[in-house]
């Protein structure tokens, strides 16, 4: 097992009516003035954005609206956050939505600290996080683990390229998960972001070093089996309580758990690399580019790391219940599991009805290596990219 | 799934070397005169003690020791570790050693912020902890998970009977888990860590209100799997790294991941409470009261509360890889895989074998519930106590 360190500051209140929490968490971490940041206004249908300001109001803490920031979030938006922090002296954010909703906020809590421009402290930047606003969540929409990690990805203006800004400075004070909050995200988001939280068990279960890892890889098939038990659970019921808590608890054990990764030799993300940039250039749902990508990039994995077939036949067996003996079987049907699991959770078919070019897989695939190979289980280069988006294409 | 809160602050640094983290932290916490808490000596024969006080004094961080803290901890030895801080005016307390140094320094650490008797600070008590002393820990004994908890036990006078403190204050600011330092733990007590680890895993699996909670569920059960397979290879080869990592990070989680008892309707911890008891008449090692406990309190609870045969299936299926299809028959075989586990790793056959006296079970079943049934799955009071150590007797 390889070195590492473990840290996950972030307090959570989890349950229904847990919003009455809001308030004295907000005050215990000296917030006053709180930026309110959320998206594009689906808070105020469903009675959250309510929920949140009279609690606010109650506790006498002054707030002012930062709203519309998009999915996929762009530098402007982080920008404008900035700004009427800044100009409204606020000491505290916090973010009402799901994965972008937070990230941006992350962005914003960074930015605040800086004097030069935000995209200063994405990663590979000059700039450098020495401080950040204290900021919290309310999640509204499962997934992203947004809101018991310390990164965020934001869309820059070049290319509409992501971006990563991470640091512990970033972690939430606190997160507020009630799962009634999510009964009323459409169907394609619930299931996206389903996947997206499968994703993040995947990228790191696949990964080098994984052979001196059990607690890490037996509690992350754990934490996917119990994705794939619910996920159908919410597709069939959008108002089935404890499937709903089980995908919300999941999708923040999935990220927050980087005890996940933790000891392996590290990764690269290749199924994110990706999927970024099929987000970038068709502002496609993050969770759906992950779904349209996992099943051609394991399969293309197991044929280019072959000496990881035990891995491929573990997966197989303890998360899907594959019962066949031979690991290469084995290893090759629980691809085929990943696939059908998609399928049930009605994400498309594959990029081109998607909506993919075809014409722009070289593209998309020189891009995602921009900065170097996406290396995980074993390296994947601009032609292994590649030919895992043809695979992935019909 | 019930709501609940989810907090663990601790900063672990985990791996070989990891020693060299030590003093930067303690001054991150402002700590700059250690109280040096350890037990009979052992760190002394094995180089650990030279190797925390190399870096204490390269650091120049001054220390004064706090010696021969004793397994399941006496309040003597607390109020000893208090006097001694106080008269040297500390400002840190580290602990190096395993769940009975911690479980003392975090007693010492409230002990120390409060006018009156460390006793009152107990569960049930009438004192109230409103601060406490930085403490961290450097573990060189795996199995109690003290080092990312925020709980200790400790012994009272009246009785030996073994008392609970506990707090949010009370979690380590950050402890060092470097595998190599438990590699001359003696066998036996490192088997008994190993049952310790897969105990805590068991009292909050088998909890009411598992219906609903799939996730804590199944990241249970890949915990308690990776025990299974790693405590034989350390009882094969004490010096086999990756077996000892596994069993030291797989400690932690079982006991950290308080997660896994989250969302469901609260545990008396049944098997500890009648093992404390054990400890305290007999001054047994911990884990192998638990072993002693275990097979016969399951397959007990299985028949006094038959509506979670299905729990009970699934853990045979899901941590011992039973294949049968019934689940009555499965849910028994699980048990008795507890059991073939717990002869695996030498633990002592039964009651009689450990020395503990027929006569004394009465008295045994009256102290673990004097202050209440032990629920869990169900209720367990005085009358199943006593079955249930009768039938753990022979």
């Amino acid at each position: 097992m390889e070195n590492f360190s473990f840290y996950v500051p972030t307090t959570i209140h989890f349950g229904k009516g847990q919003i009455e929490n809001l308030s004295s968490s907000i005050k215990q971490f000296g917030g006053s003035k709180v930026l309110l940041a959320y998206g594009g206004g689906s808070i105020k249908k469903n009675g959250i954005y309510d929920a949140v300001t009279n609690e606010l109001k109650k506790a006498d803490i002054d707030f002012v609206d930062c709203d519309g920031i998009k999915p996929n979030p762009p530098v402007s938006d982080v920008r404008k956050g900035i700004q009427i922090y800044r100009e409204n002296s606020c000491d505290f954010i916090l973010a009402v939505g799901g994965g972008s909703t937070i990230d941006a906020a992350k962005a914003i809590a960074a930015g605040v600290c800086y004097d030069g421009d935000v995209m200063d402290l994405m990663a590979g930047g000059h700039g450098e996080i020495n401080a950040a606003a204290p900021l919290a969540s309310v999640l509204t929409m499962a997934g992203t683990g947004s809101e018991l990690d310390m990164g965020g990805v934001i869309t820059g203006e070049k290319n509409h390229k992501k971006h990563t800004i991470m640091h512990p400075f970033l972690y939430p004070k606190f997160s507020i998960l009630d799962p009634t909050y999510t009964f009323s995200v459409p169907e394609k988001h619930s299931m996206a972001g389903c996947f997206d939280a499968l994703d993040h068990l995947l990228e790191c279960y696949f990964v080098a070093g994984s052979e001196t890892t059990d607690v890490q890889n037996m509690m992350n098939e754990g934490v996917m089996r119990s994705i794939i038990k619910n996920a159908p659970k919410v597709l069939a019921n959008p108002e089935d309580y404890d499937a709903r808590a089980n995908i919300m608890w999941a999708s923040s054990m999935a990220l927050a758990g980087f005890q996940f990764v933790a000891g392996k030799k590290g990764s690269k993300w290749p199924m994110h690399g990706m999927g970024h940039e099929l987000s970038s250039l068709y502002d496609m749902t993050h969770g759906v580019t992950l779904a349209l990508i996992a099943p051609s990039y394991l399969a293309y994995t197991l044929e280019k790391a072959p000496q990881y077939t035990w891995l491929f036949a573990n997966f197989a067996r303890n998360v899907f219940g594959v019962s066949e003996a031979d690991d290469a079987t084995a290893a090759k049907l629980g691809i085929g599991k990943v696939k059908e699991f998609a399928d049930r959770i009605n994400m498309p078919k594959n990029l081109k009805e998607a909506g993919v070019e075809e014409s722009k897989l070289e593209y998309l695939a020189e891009k995602a290596t921009e900065w170097g190979s996406l290396t995980a289980l074993c390296e994947i280069n601009k032609d292994d990219t590649l030919e895992i988006f043809r695979r992935a294409f019909n």
